[in-house]
């Protein structure tokens, strides 16, 4: 996506003296047009008429979704943000606005400002003003994002019935092919370590695949099959996916494809999407990869058409 | 306040395997009826007709904003959850839902439902339903809270007006002794430890001063004086602080109650409400301490009405 400017930013309220505030300060500069009415005890947004508010917050801590020798302060931001981004799209929401809760260890206040022209940049790139935020100092960086958008209908996960087809957007396993490169102790290839370093929040694409009548939606943050598992569960029903049809980048099997957690791709119901012309309007890839069937309820991974085994997604608290 | 229900709380979203669902399961179970359709890629909110949307965002770090060896796991929880809920005080906003961002160290998983059972009381107290949220595993405990709330008119900090009165509600100073009591190896009076383990968020006094004329407000979590120099400075006035006349606990001196952090009372600038008739209908304090003036933006503390040099607002900046 092209670098886009907000439009009509609210000016900010002027802001007291302090330490604190002088960082704020910095950061607000570093935002410039991207961030709007700042510094109030709270942030004021206008959702539109009949439509719904969608909120969404998501953490990222240093040492358990990134580390800092894989990532530039600038990329660590920016994922932050592009991953609670993420969740709107998931809803189909058009974003209104984001707070950042950033927690500021005293060895990275030099680089707040290159967390900051992250932040911005996802911020920028999805026209979602940052409207406020609060900064603390403590022991271990972390960004807390809280996205704000809205939608008429928003997408539930909730909605998938027999009968209706399983989608998702772009390719798959570069996160995870360059998180497994680090973890070897080498330089995972640019490709892959874009991939993990600078996802795309879904935005416009959820938007049209909800036109297209999408019936159910997520974000697979946790890994393909982990996220088609929440799918099941919401919507009470079975997912059959065609190991052999899921999209991947080079140099990843389908299986690692299945499971790479990180991704920010979207995974979608619908009764019948046309894929090509989807593709040509959107410009991005979209894969039919199963289907939604009647049955005990869960996620069936098959191959040649035959039930394989079901690798687990991605979780934090089973790796900790 | 008396614990009150929320009213028709919304299904949840059934979600699916793995250990961190089986902790949010735990947290939901705890949440109850004070929890309403948790579980898709984000929380779905109906701002009423013709207001605005409020959302504020409040982090609260184990060692920066609180020790665990002065407060119950559940307190942590509460009083998170109260901080960011008296933000939504301050803009005169009525709550309309709160998202939770939790990481939770291995060391304290056992706590995970005491927190729940705080950060749910806060909630309950405020009629606040939770309606999301984020949980993840790291090195520090931290939670930040993000409580979304509406008004028509949202009351600012910066409509503060030459010849308009200032009020503070409650007393000050016991948050304050509280901390410098554990700081010097003392348990705190049981008064004073209430004051900063279980701050009450102002809403229904919020509601009424702005109902009654408040053309400015802010809660005093940084100290009176740090606080009411935001309102200088956002509203571009003077404010005088009449320092005999700042309501305090006892045990604490005027210019300890000026300057003592982690309050969550409240400050208005109103032209002239009748203060009796607050308390009368409120059942709580509320006094007039100043003035605002034009003149050189800032605040003047002043005794027998003269000038004093000002104390400093509570910066974690500084701090640290």
């Amino acid at each position: 996506m092209t670098e886009k400017k907000i439009i009509k930013p609210q000016p900010h309220i002027e802001l007291g003296p302090g330490k604190e505030f002088d960082l704020i300060r910095a950061l607000l500069a570093k935002w410039g047009q991207s961030s709007s009415g700042v510094g109030d005890d709270a942030a004021i947004l206008q959702v539109p008429p009949n439509e719904k508010l969608v909120v969404t917050t998501d953490t990222s801590v240093d040492g358990i979704h990134f580390k800092r020798e894989w990532l530039e302060h600038s990329e660590i931001g920016y994922r932050a943000t592009a991953a609670a981004l993420s969740d709107l799209a998931a809803m189909a929401a058009r974003p209104l606005g984001m707070v950042i809760a950033l927690t500021l260890p005293r060895a990275d206040r030099e680089e707040a400002t290159a967390l900051a022209a992250g932040i911005q940049q996802a911020a920028s790139e999805s026209q979602c003003p940052i409207v406020g935020g609060d900064i603390t100092s403590g022991h271990t960086l972390s960004l807390t994002i809280t996205a704000l958008g809205s939608a008429v209908t928003p997408l539930s996960r909730s909605g998938a019935t027999p009968g209706d087809r399983v989608y998702v957007t772009g390719l798959l396993g570069g996160p995870g092919a360059a998180v497994r490169a680090w973890l070897a102790g080498k330089h995972p290839n640019a490709h892959d370590r874009a991939r993990f370093a600078h996802p795309v929040p879904r935005i416009e694409a959820a938007l049209a695949l909800a036109s297209r009548g999408a019936t159910a939606g997520i974000d697979i943050s946790d890994g393909l099959m982990g996220d088609l598992a929440h799918v099941a569960a919401a919507s009470g029903i079975r997912i059959e996916v065609d190991l052999e049809r899921i999209p991947r980048v080079t140099g990843v099997s389908a299986l690692q494809a299945a499971s790479s957690g990180e991704e920010y791709e979207l995974a979608v119901t619908a009764p019948d999407i046309d894929v090509r012309t989807f593709q040509e309007e959107l410009g991005m890839q979209l894969t039919e990869i199963g289907r939604i069937v009647a049955g005990p309820q869960g996620v069936e991974l098959r191959e040649a058409g035959k039930k394989i085994v079901t690798p687990a997604g991605y979780d934090h608290f089973d790796r900790k």
